[in-house]
């Protein structure tokens, strides 16, 4: 269990600090289910009505938050007042989650196989029944979970960290302070055959795939290498579990994406792009700078413009659906009836 | 191979015998494609016609079908008689599995890296290649997998069963009897960041996954850990193969979710519930118990009656398609035309 | 890197040369990417404007495409003809490919674990940590990758390639000539449950999962065993990454799907066919020969006609989306109004 005084976090984090700095507290959590040693956070005015109810030993609250927070209680109420109280939150999940982290141990496990031709950092931690192939390179600080697989001539950065079972192919490369999360597969071959006589021949997939910092991949996805240039993730980007990245897709800076999306081959999505969950993109196509996607939606051309795109089919009822499910099969017609009492009332 | 007679099936499962005891039966088939020594189930008067037609060696009927069933072949045909016949069925796939399946020998393979502090019991076993981590807690009779990899603190419950390769993150925990299957990723992080000047700030999760007994995971199933609680699985829970389950989602007792399912973070489904193959349900919201949701639903907001819920966009030749899409496309403009009409038609 | 001559290739592959034998490539890129050590391929007549623009070294063109070919630069530029260019290129790829491979060793990495009963050919390698276990058989010129498990009496053809960390379950059956990429589940259980009074008794899946020959599968994609006989996959099937596949399931010949697709359980596909991406089909349906389905369709009844089927919601801005979402909620009730309109202008 962790346990760290008021005054631990601000002198870590900074902030501005009300009431008592010895304050202990042992848990991060949610207003609504806060007890006395809970440090929870409110990051917007809006949200003004949940400051006096939340039984919060300290708050995390904006200016415009502070007073309401600090008269909680005895008026005196433990309070962290900062200008982005959600940003603060984050960073103290950082704080919080690296003192209860076992201390890393450089070192390859006894266990791991690593050829002889691989460059380990000395300051690097390889786990346990891990293979690093001839010609890989992991970088100082990186970590290399149990039962990974990094291929040939594959290039893991400093202070990256891949978690248990993580399959990094041939020649791919991954930059500095990535997180990569369990049964995430990089640079599997894309997709490409061309037909023969009824038959498929192989496009063999002789590109790789580029990773830039600070990305994270989540488990289970896919990122194919690309047919004959590299497929291509630029720093900061942010992938969610079970997402299908095919062969030389290219993601810009920032990008988030969430899980189960498929992004189809050859296609270029712009940076600090919000993709929601079970988005499917066209192959070929181009999505600017600043787009967000709902969930689900189908993308089915490029888009140029910056903006919020959608398109989700409703759910109802069964009865209800079926019956609007059966008028959409005969929508075109439908329209041509309403063309039909537009001429007749002309 | 396995051959029983009919009399060694009554004597353990039960059921009303009718016919020749002695009876060699050495495969379960569906009626159509029966032989002589298949024995198939027909569930449901519905179904009758199917009785005369089969050439299975024996039946599994319910009541209401047993005088057509014995009537079959000379009139005294192999027949058990029960309330539940798919039931009966599938208690006597896993009696039949049970005897082709090697006996489990417990113990630590040779080539398993268990961990000093790991709890590993003596009537469990552990396979090659595995990993358990210090701290962690394998109970009596649980089976881990080849390439498994049981975290630090984790908890895996007595006669539960990791196929090969299956991750179990840190802390996380599972109860009794469950089947987790290959590829499954329980715990890796869920997906939350803040927002920083263009940047995402990584929230480190700190809750965990919590499973109950009986719970049923498939392959390449990843359930996420809580941001600050945990992500939960209440008792009898049956997962097909390819879901993402968000953090902090919790699911009730006996809900059954079929393949490519996408479930958001902090999402509550209720108790026996049945969702269907690629369904994806929106984050923060709650589906009541006993809700049926039909596969390639998107369940956009909560369900707070039970009941049969759907929305799945039909597909046609492509022609006709594509002139329903552009209708689409206009159909707020299409409803305002019609509007425009009724005005006029007084 | 690969260095080859012009006269290289055509001895390996065929085809008409014209230009300088002697000319080098190091690469194989799109003509609009193209240097002048680069080979590229122009497929059609309908890209012609595009030859004279490129500076590759060298093209394949189809008989159609010759003379523009060669006209580029000095009147005699380094030019490959060949009634198919694109196949040309799919085998360049793979001659190029294997020339950048290094000598595969054949045997038995000193870290997997073989079982004594297990019959591994001579001439087939298996990686480091693989598992092969009692009764499996692994053909000449097979590769087990790294971190592969081949479970009891599974068989894996000659010259078929299990990337690393591949799972083949028990009395599961790949032919020859296969890839299967890392992660995919071969042979997990199908989801197949009764229900017992509020809770699910589990179908044991008696089945397995027979692959053909010349079969590709991608990264993270399952493939279930039958519950009572098999699910099978017929020669020259193609599957992309995180596809699912049901139980009893039936994939014809040279069919081929693209990624994120989900087919339910025992549904018949046909040969010849091409599945788009993120494709869900329900089950027991079937889809005849020769069928091609757009990316994101349901398929929800069986297909007796060869042709292409289609059915996508159309995206658009969100406020655009929105307000054809709600008509379309309603869109039963709008047919309705049309009707009545159409019954006073009778």
């Amino acid at each position: 269990m962790i346990e760290v005084t008021l005054s631990d976090i601000v002198a870590q984090l900074g902030g501005e600090m009300a009431g008592d700095p010895a304050l202990r507290l042992d848990r991060i959590g949610p207003p609504a289910e806060a007890t006395p040693s809970t440090i929870s956070f409110i990051a917007s005015p809006r949200y003004r009505s949940q400051v006096a109810g939340t039984a919060a030993g300290c708050l995390i609250v904006p200016p415009d938050l502070r007073d309401a927070a600090v008269a909680r209680g005895n008026g005196s109420a433990a309070t962290i007042v900062t200008p982005d109280a959600y940003l603060y939150f984050a960073r103290l999940t950082q704080w919080w989650a690296a003192r209860g982290r076992p201390a890393r141990v450089a070192g390859v496990h006894a266990s791991a196989v690593v050829d002889a031709q691989a460059q380990v950092h000395a300051g690097a931690s390889v786990g346990a029944l891990a293979v690093v192939e001839a010609g890989a390179r992991v970088g100082d600080g990186a970590e290399i979970g149990a039962h990974c697989h990094v291929g040939r001539n594959a290039s893991i950065g400093a202070a990256t960290r891949l978690a248990a079972r993580v399959t990094v192919g041939e020649g791919c490369s991954i930059g500095e302070r990535c997180i990569v999360h369990s049964g995430a597969v990089i640079g599997a071959d894309g997709f490409g055959f061309a037909p023969a006589q009824g038959r498929w021949e192989k496009i063999e997939q002789l590109g790789s795939v580029r990773i830039g910092d600070d990305v994270e991949i989540g488990a289970n996805t896919c990122i194919d290498r690309g047919a004959l240039d590299d497929t291509v993730l630029e720093d900061g980007v942010k992938l969610d579990n079970l997402i299908q990245v095919g062969h030389n897709v290219r993601i810009g800076r920032h990008t988030a994406i969430a899980g189960c999306t498929g992004i189809a081959g050859s296609t270029t999505i712009g940076a600090n792009c919000m993709i929601g969950g079970a988005v499917n993109i066209l192959g070929h196509i181009t999505i600017c700078d600043r787009v967000t996607v709902s969930g689900t939606t189908f993308v089915s051309s490029s888009i140029t413009e910056p903006g919020h795109y959608s398109g989700s089919f409703p759910f109802d009822e069964n009865a209800v659906a079926q019956k609007n499910t059966a008028t959409l099969r005969n929508l075109y017609e439908l329209r041509n009836r309403v063309r039909a009492l537009e001429k007749k009332n002309g």
